[in-house]
C-alpha cells in the first residue's frame, strides 16, 4: 500500500514537474493544448487531469461507455428497424474483418521494409569487414543507423509525440474508461508504421511487437469513424459506431489483431487482449476478436508463402520471431525440473529489478524529455550511437571458432544476412560467436539464440557480454522517442541468461540450450510483465510444440510469483508514471472506511440546473466550472400528485456535450415550459448528440437570447446510476469500475423537506487512491496503528 | 425475443408440471423438500423459486456475493492482522493446489476403474464371439451392460438425484449466482464418481467429460468448506472460506481442473471455465486456475508413466482422448478450404438441430422422470437395453475386409481390447470395420474414428450406420437419470459425418480423412455449444499438431454463425428448461421501455423493519414472508442535526439470516435504544453471521420475549446498491449481473416530506425476462407495432 503510494506520489510530481516546464516550449506541436490554465481549486479533494500519452502531457476526460439513455435516444432506439439490426451487425462484423485484413497486411510490409533495409545495411558492414576496412565499416553502420534514427525519433517527436513507447499503456487506460486524445488517429498511425521500421532497422534494441499493437488499435479507431479526423467519411453506416462503447469493442480487436501479427499467434493474441489489455470482457467481443486474429494469421500466410515463390527482395523468414522446435523431442526428469525452477526463481528477480530500475530511468528520461523537442531527438541519437558503437565493436573482443566440420559449408561459417554462424572477420571455416548475435537484426539474434542442437556454439564469455548489453541497452532504449516495444528486449535478456545457464548446466540436463533460452525468455517477460496464460499460448505458438506447455507453465508460474512479492507488473509502472487514471480491479482496503458522503464533503458542491433552465445559466456554468456532467433538478412546481410543493426531484444527469449541442443550435424557448418530444426531435437527432464538442468560446449567444429559456428534459440522461451516501468508497467503486461509468451520483440516505436529492458526483479522478489520500491523509496510516 | 419468450413458457409449464406430479411422491427423498407450500401470490410479478438440478426439482435462492458491510463485518476487517492476510493468501494457493491434485487422481481413477471393467467385458465378448457363441456373448453383453446401468441409476436416483447429468448448466448457474442445493455435496461426488464408472463402462453413449468437470467442482466446494456438510472440519483458516465468493472462485478453479482432466488441456480448462462457465472472471483468478490445471496436468502425467512401466491391468492409453497428430503435416489449397466451410455449415446445422431435438426430449424425459423413482431407472435400463443391442448386432451387418497387406499382424486383425481393426466375427487376416468402432469403449472409438493414413479402413455404409446410432443414441441418452456427458457423443457424430465426408471428398483433397473427422467433430460442438477460442484451444491440445490452428478456427466460426442463426446453445436451452434463473449478460431490448419504479409497483409492497425493531414484528416479518432482505429504516426520531423530526433515513439491509441469527443467540433489549458495538461483538462474531441458517420453525420466542426490542443497527449492511425509480430496467439489470447483487433497493427520485425512503426491492426472479413478460405482457409485442 505504501508502495503504492510513494509510486502515485512520483508520479504526480513527475507530471507536475513537466508541467512547469512545458512552459518553455508554447508553439511546440506537442506541448499542453488547454486553452486556460488549470484553475487551482482551493478544496480538499482536487485532481490534476493530466496525464503523458507517448512523451506529450495531455489533458484527458473520461469515456462515456454508460449508455445515455435520453428522450433522443429512446426514441432513436424504438425506431431502429430490423434492417438497421442487421447493418449494424454485419458492418461489425466486416469491419472485424478489415481490422485482420489491414493489421495483417501492414504488419507484413513493416517485417518487409525492416527485413530489406536492416538486410542490405548488414551486407555491406559485412562487405567492408571482410576488405578489413573496419573504420569505415564502423562510420557506415553508426551512420546509417543515426539517420534512421532520425527519421524515427524526427517524425515522432514532430507529427506526433503520442506515438512514441509501445502505446499498451495507453491502450489499456483507454479500454479502461480514460479519453486518451491524440492516441489513435491518422498521424499516429503513420508515424508508428514508419518510425517503428526506423527504429528497429537502425538496430534499437527495441521490437515492433508493442507498436504493432497500438496500429492495431489505430486501424481499428480510424475504421470505426470512418478515416482520420479532418476527412471522415460521413457514411450512414457508420454513424452507429460513433459512440465510445464500439469503438472500444473496435480498439480490442485491433490490439488482438496487433499481437497476433507479432507473434503469428492468433489464440495467444486473443488472450493478450484478455489478460492484460481489456478491462470488461464479454464472450461475444471474445469470438469477434478471435476471428479478427484469424483474419491476421492468413494474411501473414499468404504473405510468406508468396514471398516463398517470388522475390521479396531479403525477406527471409517473414520477420517473425519463430523458433520452431517442433521437432525436438522434449523429455525431462527430477532434477530438469530443478534446474527450470531456477530459471524461473531468476527470471522473477531480474524481471522485478528490471521493472525498478526502468522506472527510475524512464523518470529521468522524462525530465529531459520535456525539456523540448530538440532534447528528445539528442537523447534518441545518443542511444542509438552508443547502441551501434556496442554492436559493431564487441564483436571483436571474441575470439573466432572453428566450424563443427559436420556442418556444411552453406551452414558455417554464413556471409549472407541470415544465419547462425557468422564469419564476419574470421578467416574461412571460422565464426565469430558474437557477431551471429550482435550483427543481425534482433529478430534473428532471438533465432540464433534460441537454436537448437548447437550446444557448442557460443562462448560463455560471449553470451555473458550479450547479456550484459542487452540489460543496458534494454534500460536505455525504451523510454526514447520513437515507436518502441518491450517484448524484444525482454526476450533477448532472457534468452541470454537462459543459454548461459544452460551452459553452465550443460552436463547436468538433458534438455536443450536451445529451449533453456527459450525458457529463459518466457520466465523474463513473465517476471517484468506479470501474464500467465497468454504468455504460455503466445510462447506455445511460437514454438510450435505442446510438449513444452508443462514446463513453460512451470516457468511462468514460479517467475510471476516471485516477480510479484517485489513490485507491480511494467505497464502498471507505467501506468502509474504516466498519470494514467487507471481504476483496478481491487479496491485498496482502507476504503472501506470513508463513505462517498465524506468524499463529497471534501469535493466543491454540486453545480445543479434546473430542468427548464436560463441560458444565461447554462453559459455561466458552463465557462466556469470543468465539469462534465450537471445534475438536472425539478422543484417547485408540483411534481406528482400527492406531493407537497417544496419536494424535488432528480431527474437525471446531463452532459456538457449536449449543453453545448444545445447551445450550438440555439434551442432557446421564450418562456419557462417543459416541451413535447416532437419540437426537440426536429431540432436534434441521437447522432447530433453523439459528436463530441466541449468548446464554449467559439458560441456567441446575444444578450437577449441570455435571458430564454433551454428545456433540459429531453437530452437528460434519466437513468444515472446512484449510490446513497452511506455507500463505502470500496463498494462505489467497484460499481463505478464493473458498470463502466463516468459519473455516479450521491444520493442523500435521508429523505425529509429539507434533503437537497442529490448531494454530490463523483468522477474517476475522485476515486483514484492517491487523490483520496491526499485529502484523507490518516487513512493512508499503516493497519498496525 | 419470441423465441426466448416460448423457452421461457416451456420452461415454466415444464416445472408446473412437475410440481403437480410431484405430489405423487411425498416420501421420495428426492421429492420437492419444502416444508410450505409455496404461497400463490395475487400480484402481477410473480415468480416460481422452483429449478430443476441434476433430476431433482429444488428450491432455489440467491448466493450473497455481495460484500455484507455491517458494523461486525467492518471491526472484524479492521482487526484482521497482516498474519491472517497471509494465512488466506496461503490457504488460497493451498486449496487450488489440492484442488488440481485430487480431481487429477480421481480423474486417473475414474479412466482406470472404467478402462478396467470395459476392457475385459470386451475381451470376454470377443472371446464368445470368435467362438461363435453369439446369443451368449449377447446376453453377456447386455447382462453387463445392464447391471453396470443399473448400478449407476440407482446410485443417482437414490442418493443424489442432483448428480445426474453433466453438472455444468448447474454450475454454470452457481457462478452466475443462483444458490443451487445439493449441488456439491459428498454425496454427489461419490455418485458421480461411481455413476460415471457405470454408465461409461456399460457402454452407453455418454461421455465422463461433463461429470469430471463437477466432479472438479464438488472436490472445490468440499475442501472449502472442511468436508462434507455433516463432519465439517472446524479449522480456524477454513473460516476465510465461508462465504459465497470465495467459494465461487474456488468452484471455479474445480470447474476449469475438470476439463483440464477430462481433455489433459491445461490451457483448454481454463478458457472453458472463462467462456462457457463463470459470469464473473478477473486476472487473478485466470491465474490461480492456470495453476490448479497445470497440476492436474503433472498428476495425469505421472500416472500414465507410472501404467507404461507398471501393470495397471488393461489401463491403456490413459483413457484420454488423445488424438496425437502432430506428425502429419497439414497442407491445404483453395479447394480444400471450400470442403472446410461445408463441413462448418453441415457442423451449424447438425449442431443447432440436435439443440432443437435434445430440448424436445428432455421436456419428454422430464415427464418421466416426474413419475417416480422406479421410472427414472427404468427409463435409464431400456436405453441401457437399446444401446447394447444395437452396439452388438450391428456389427453382423457389416461384411469382413481384407486387411492391408503393408500392415503388421499386429496391427490388423486385432483380437484385444484396443486397437484399429478388429477381428470380431471374421476369419483370421480379415477385420469388422463397425466393431471396430463399436465394440470398444467410447474414447478408442474416438481414436479410431479419428485414425490417420487409413483411407480405406471403413465403407461409407458402415460411417452411415455409426452416424445415425450415435445420432439417435446421443439424443435419447443424455437425459436419463445417470451422470453423463454432452461433449463425447457430439465429438462421436461429429467425427462420422466429418469422415463420412471425407470419404466422399477423397478425390478431390488432400486432407487425410482422420483430419475430417476431427474437424467434423469440431464443428458440431462449435454448432451445439457454440464456444470459440476454448473449443479451438481443448482441439489443439488433444490433436498436438499447431498446424492445424487456422483450419479448425475457420471451422469453428462457421459452424457457430450458422448456429446462432437458428437457435440457442445447448447449455443455454438445458439452462431454460431447468428453470435456473440465469441472468444474461445483454438485457432484452425492451427492457429499456420499463423503470424499475414500475416494476416494483407490480409486486408487493415492500417489507421494511425499523432501525431498533420489537421482536413480535421481526417474528411476525420471518414466519409471513419469503424474503430474504428487509430494508432498515429509521424514523422519528431526530436524525441529523437541521432534518425535521419527520425525515426518515434508509439504514441499510438486513438478510433474513441474521435477524433468525439474532432470534436465536436471544439478543433482545429490554427497551428501545441504540446499542454500542462492544454490546454486539460480545454476542456475535462476524463467523457466527456467516453460517446459512433459514429456519424459524425451531425457533422459541417465548411471550414475554416478544415484547422486547433487537436493535438491527449493527447486523444491517450500511452499504446496499441502490437505484433511482426512473432507472430502465434494462439498466438495473447490468448492474444487479455485473455487481454480483442478490438484493437491489429501489430509492424514489423525489424528495419530500412524504416520500418513502424506500419504495421497492429488486430480486433476481424479478429482473427476468420471463418473469417480467408475464406482468407486462405488452412489452412483448414485436417491434414493428
Amino acid at each position: 500500500m505504501e508502495k503504492d503510494l510513494s509510486q502515485y506520489k512520483e508520479a504526480s510530481t513527475a507530471i507536475s514537474h513537466l508541467m512547469e516546464t512545458g512552459e518553455m516550449e508554447v508553439n511546440d506541436p506537442e506541448s499542453n493544448s488547454l486553452q486556460q490554465p488549470l484553475l487551482k481549486r482551493d478544496v480538499t479533494l482536487s485532481s490534476i487531469p493530466l496525464a503523458m500519452l507517448g512523451t506529450k502531457v495531455s489533458h484527458i476526460e473520461s469515456l462515456d461507455y454508460e449508455i445515455i439513455e435520453n428522450d433522443l435516444f429512446k426514441h432513436d432506439w424504438r425506431s431502429r428497424k430490423k434492417v438497421e439490426v442487421l447493418q449494424y451487425i454485419f458492418l461489425k462484423w466486416t469491419l472485424a474483418f478489415l481490422i485482420g485484413l489491414l493489421t495483417g497486411v501492414i504488419a507484413t510490409l513493416i517485417n518487409l521494409a525492416i527485413e530489406n533495409i536492416a538486410g542490405y545495411k548488414i551486407l555491406a558492414i559485412d562487405r567492408l569487414v571482410k576488405q578489413q576496412s573496419y573504420l569505415t565499416g564502423f562510420l557506415y553502420f553508426t551512420g546509417a543507423n543515426l539517420v534512421l534514427t532520425l527519421v524515427a525519433a524526427f517524425l515522432c517527436v514532430m507529427f506526433a509525440p503520442t506515438a512514441a513507447g509501445p502505446g499498451i499503456p495507453e491502450i489499456k487506460a483507454y479500454l479502461n474508461g480514460v479519453d486518451t486524445p491524440n492516441m489513435f488517429g491518422a498521424p499516429e498511425l503513420i508515424v508508428k508504421i514508419f518510425g517503428s521500421i526506423g527504429a528497429v532497422s537502425a538496430g534499437l534494441d527495441l521490437g515492433k511487437e508493442g507498436p504493432l499493437v497500438h496500429i492495431g488499435a489505430c486501424i481499428a479507431a480510424l475504421l470505426g469513424q470512418g478515416g482520420p479526423d479532418s476527412h471522415r467519411l460521413k457514411w450512414r453506416w457508420l454513424r452507429y459506431f460513433n459512440n465510445d462503447r464500439d469503438r472500444r469493442d473496435l480498439i480490442t480487436c485491433g490490439a488482438a489483431s496487433g499481437v497476433c501479427a507479432a507473434f503469428r499467434s492468433p489464440v495467444g493474441g486473443v488472450l493478450f487482449a484478455l489478460e492484460e489489455v481489456t478491462t470488461w470482457w464479454r464472450s461475444a467481443l471474445l469470438w469477434r476478436t478471435f476471428f479478427s486474429t484469424a483474419v491476421v494469421v492468413v494474411v501473414l500466410r499468404v504473405f510468406i508463402q508468396y514471398c516463398t515463390t517470388h522475390s521479396c527482395g531479403l525477406f527471409g523468414k517473414g520477420g517473425l520471431i519463430m523458433f520452431d522446435v517442433s521437432d525436438v523431442t522434449v523429455s525431462y526428469h527430477t532434477i530438469d525440473l530443478l534446474i527450470v525452477a531456477v530459471i524461473g526463481v531468476i527470471g522473477g528477480v531480474l524481471g522485478s529489478l528490471y521493472n525498478y530500475v526502468l522506472h527510475k530511468i524512464l523518470r529521468l528520461y522524462n525530465i529531459i524529455n520535456a525539456k523540448g523537442r530538440l532534447y528528445k531527438v539528442l537523447l534518441s541519437l545518443s542511444v542509438s550511437l552508443f547502441t551501434s558503437t556496442c554492436l559493431y565493436c564487441l564483436p571483436f573482443l571474441s575470439s573466432c571458432s572453428p566450424c563443427d566440420p559436420s556442418l556444411p559449408d552453406s551452414v558455417c561459417p554464413t556471409t549472407g544476412r541470415t544465419g547462425n554462424f557468422k564469419q564476419f572477420n574470421c578467416p574461412p571455416g571460422y565464426y565469430n560467436d558474437l557477431a551471429s548475435l550482435l550483427h543481425c537484426t534482433n529478430d534473428d539474434a532471438v533465432r540464433n539464440i534460441f537454436s537448437t542442437s548447437t550446444p557448442t556454439e557460443y562462448h560463455p564469455l560471449s553470451l555473458i557480454i550479450f547479456f550484459v548489453l542487452y540489460c543496458i541497452l534494454g534500460l536505455f532504449t525504451f523510454g526514447i522517442s520513437v515507436p518502441s516495444g518491450l517484448f524484444l528486449p525482454i526476450i533477448l535478456m532472457g534468452s541470454a541468461y537462459g543459454r548461459l545457464l544452460g551452459l553452465v548446466m550443460g552436463t547436468y540436463t538433458k534438455i536443450d540450450q536451445g529451449l533453456f533460452a527459450v525458457l529463459g525468455a518466457a520466465a523474463l517477460m513473465a517476471g517484468s510483465m506479470r501474464m500467465t496464460v497468454s504468455l504460455c499460448v503466445i510462447f506455445l505458438e511460437l514454438t510450435n510444440n505442446l510438449l513444452l506447455l508443462p514446463i513453460t507453465m512451470f516457468v511462468l508460474l514460479i517467475a510471476k510469483t516471485v516477480g510479484d512479492s517485489f513490485n507491480p507488473s511494467i505497464y502498471e509502472i507505467i501506468l502509474h508514471l504516466k498519470g494514467l487514471p487507471f481504476l483496478e480491479v481491487h479496491p485498496e482496503p482502507w476504503m472501506r472506511n470513508l463513505t462517498v458522503g465524506e468524499l463529497a464533503d471534501a469535493k466543491e458542491a454540486v453545480v445543479t440546473l434546473n430542468g427548464v433552465e436560463k441560458v444565461a445559466r447554462i453559459v455561466e456554468v458552463l465557462s466556469n466550472t470543468k465539469h462534465n456532467g450537471f445534475p438536472v433538478i425539478d422543484q417547485g412546481i408540483a411534481l406528482r400528485v400527492g406531493l407537497p410543493n417544496t419536494s424535488t426531484k432528480l431527474h437525471g444527469i446531463i452532459l456538457r456535450s449536449h449543453l453545448v449541442a444545445a447551445l450550438r443550435k440555439k434551442w432557446f424557448l421564450t418562456d419557462n415550459r417543459k416541451t413535447e418530444e416532437w419540437e426537440v426531435r426536429q431540432m436534434f437527432t441521437s447522432v447530433d448528440l453523439a459528436e463530441k464538442v466541449g468548446m464554449t468560446e467559439a458560441l456567441e449567444v446575444t444578450k437577449d437570447e441570455m435571458e430564454m429559456y433551454v428545456d433540459l428534459h429531453p437530452l437528460t440522461n434519466t437513468t444515472p446510476y446512484t449510490v446513497l451516501e452511506s455507500m463505502s468508497v470500496a463498494k462505489a467503486l467497484v460499481l463505478f469500475r464493473q458498470v463502466a461509468l463516468r459519473h455516479l451520483l450521491i444520493v442523500p440516505q435521508y429523505q425529509g423537506a429539507e434533503v437537497p436529492p442529490v448531494i454530490g458526483i463523483l468522477t474517476r479522478q475522485d476515486l483514484r487512491a492517491h487523490n483520496i489520500l491526499n485529502a484523507f491523509p490518516y487513512l493512508a496510516k499503516p493497519k498496525s496503528s
